[in-house]
């Protein structure tokens, strides 16, 4: 029975060394106070100077950019193919006419590393978001001529307007044309506000436990309501924490949709495919959701062949050393086997057949 | 089988001549573009002067203020009992002097209102949260005492920082001591930046499928960190909603607070309850969720003893004229039947039995 990682993260050496050359968000640096160890700080506000080192960003090692310690790592916990994507923030950063050449570079990079492991490594890949909208059309056609690429990883920005923004129209047309999945990942969280004034005595917790899955839900309800599916029904779309928070509130969204008197005035939604329709067609979610609560609640909106495992390695590592498993990974895991209780064949989809039917993964 | 709804909302005649008397929001008023209604604006930025008069709040008409309409509302629902609530945004507005007078005057109002129909309503009462603590604490002794009253409905500003304000311990502590129950409600939302520039087209969906159950998740987590429930253990709190997103999210945000290095060498979490014990301990969760996915993750992390039918009412009317049952109700009543799949016990746990035991009513 394979295991098949779609969610496991990689800060390739050329994208290491961009990170080390910058000193504003994002970057990678190393503080007077702590010496021996590198930090990688890429959410915002997380290099506030006020706050502790030990909570501005995390630290680095080769795990974050080594691939070794990628298939150590997959060793470890049984995981037979990783399909790798580059961290946030991606390339969103980037000046215009930078984009293009850093992400073929990266792209390569990404790819060559999967060469050296036949069969065990695959990856999504990363677009010049930044750059004209014709650049970010050209790498995802170069892409899909790369050996071990499967998608594009994106952020929920796009061009900086969201991924409601018809002008990413010619994006998702080529990718819909290339049939590559978007694995679609948070990255900017919510404004600081909302966690209150006492947010930095908890750590990273509000930003990554609640930013995260719900920009994720922010951002594929934004496309569900501009229609992105109904221009473009076989665009397939991965979402990153299963969901986000998508399947818990997918019925009070058509909900809404349905009870609003100004979208149903404006005629905006009519003939529109609703929510369910989309999550059981176009939408895949992974499974890393840490408890059966929510994974079974994915699997009610998607169904048990749109699911697919993730450990989102290298992040949540064990805070003890010289742990064996990871507890983050193991959550994952038992949260599988105890939604499907036995039921041994949908926990094998979603561990790993799914994946490789999904991506076209030859393990 | 008793049918019992715990959301459901009221204007009282006093609050509602409150808000005729304000012209910011929040605020009733008529506007010349639509002289034959008027509209209720209480959500942030729903009085955009460039946004359409359709899109700015929603119409006003006695089903908010007249309490017989709420008893034909239930009739027309097979609803027996209604546990009525101030609707948001409360009293939070209120200059200080004035908070205490005006919660007495609209807690009497209702408890009033309630004395009209026995057997058929009760009410969680109103605190004037912009008062001093004293003057909060002495209205909660007070609403112990008033005999239709079963706890209270708080927005998550609290005092002005949010529910994991240490400020808030004596009345958490008067809450406790009085067995008042929370109903924890959502009113603000996110800031409006992260729905995008196109926000305004999608009508009030962002806002109110998204920004109130992602508020509501980020208030509970909040006070789960500042660790109230360790304080106050026998503090309860119900969740609008089905808990904003916190069933789904627990998991990841129980994961979130294990894996921080922060947390842990502050030692800020030790000993702490984890979120499935204070889940089934001190969280009670409606059943308004509009699917049976969310219910199912509902019921899965607090249990069938713990949720409680509710409607919303009379937010989420049909937009089709003469509709006997209304589309938002029907589809709270399915979301029951198809989660227990014909199990009669639970599903009248839920509609009924649940609000009987947990606010002591006598229908």
């Amino acid at each position: 029975m394979p295991v098949i990682d779609v969610h496991t993260h990689i800060y390739p050496p050329t994208y290491v060394d961009l990170l080390r050359s910058r000193t504003t968000v994002p970057y990678v640096r190393t503080f007077p106070d702590v010496p021996d160890s590198s930090r990688l700080i890429i959410l915002p506000g997380e290099d506030d100077p006020s706050a502790l080192s030990t909570s501005r960003g995390r630290p680095i090692g080769p795990e974050y950019f080594d691939i070794a310690q990628k298939i150590a790592f997959m060793d470890a916990h049984k995981i037979d193919v990783s399909v790798i994507s580059l961290a946030n923030p991606w390339l969103d950063f980037l000046p215009a006419n930078e984009a293009g050449d850093t992400a073929r570079k990266i792209n390569d990079d990404v790819d060559g590393l999967c060469a050296r492991y036949p069969g065990r490594l695959y990856a999504f890949g990363t677009l010049p978001l930044s750059a004209p909208v014709e650049t970010v059309v050209k790498e995802i056609e170069r892409l899909a001529g790369l050996k071990h690429i499967r998608g594009v990883i994106m952020g929920t920005s796009g061009l900086g307007n969201g991924l409601d923004d018809p002008a990413l129209d010619p994006i998702y047309a080529a990718l819909e044309k290339h049939e590559q999945l978007i694995f679609l990942h948070p990255h900017y969280g919510l404004p600081s506000s909302v966690y209150g004034p006492r947010a930095n005595e908890y750590g990273h917790v509000l930003p990554l436990a609640l930013g995260f899955p719900l920009e994720t839900t922010i951002a594929v309800t934004r496309m569900l309501l501009s229609q992105v599916w109904d221009r473009f029904t076989k665009l397939n779309v991965l979402l990153a924490h299963s969901g986000g928070t998508l399947p818990f509130l997918a019925g009070r969204i058509e909900s809404c949709i349905n009870h609003d008197g100004h979208l149903k005035k404006a005629g905006n939604t009519e003939g529109r495919r609703d929510i369910w329709d989309i999550l059981k067609t176009n939408i895949y979610l992974d499974a890393v959701i840490y408890s059966n609560v929510g994974l079974k609640a994915a699997i009610d909106a998607s169904g048990a062949d749109r699911l697919l495992f993730g450990t989102d390695h290298p992040f949540f590592p064990p805070l003890e050393e010289h742990v064996g498993e990871w507890h983050s990974v193991s959550a994952n895991y038992s949260a599988i086997s105890s939604a499907f209780k036995g039921n041994e064949e949908p926990a094998k989809d979603v561990l790993g057949n799914n994946a490789i039917r999904i991506l076209k993964l030859h393990p």
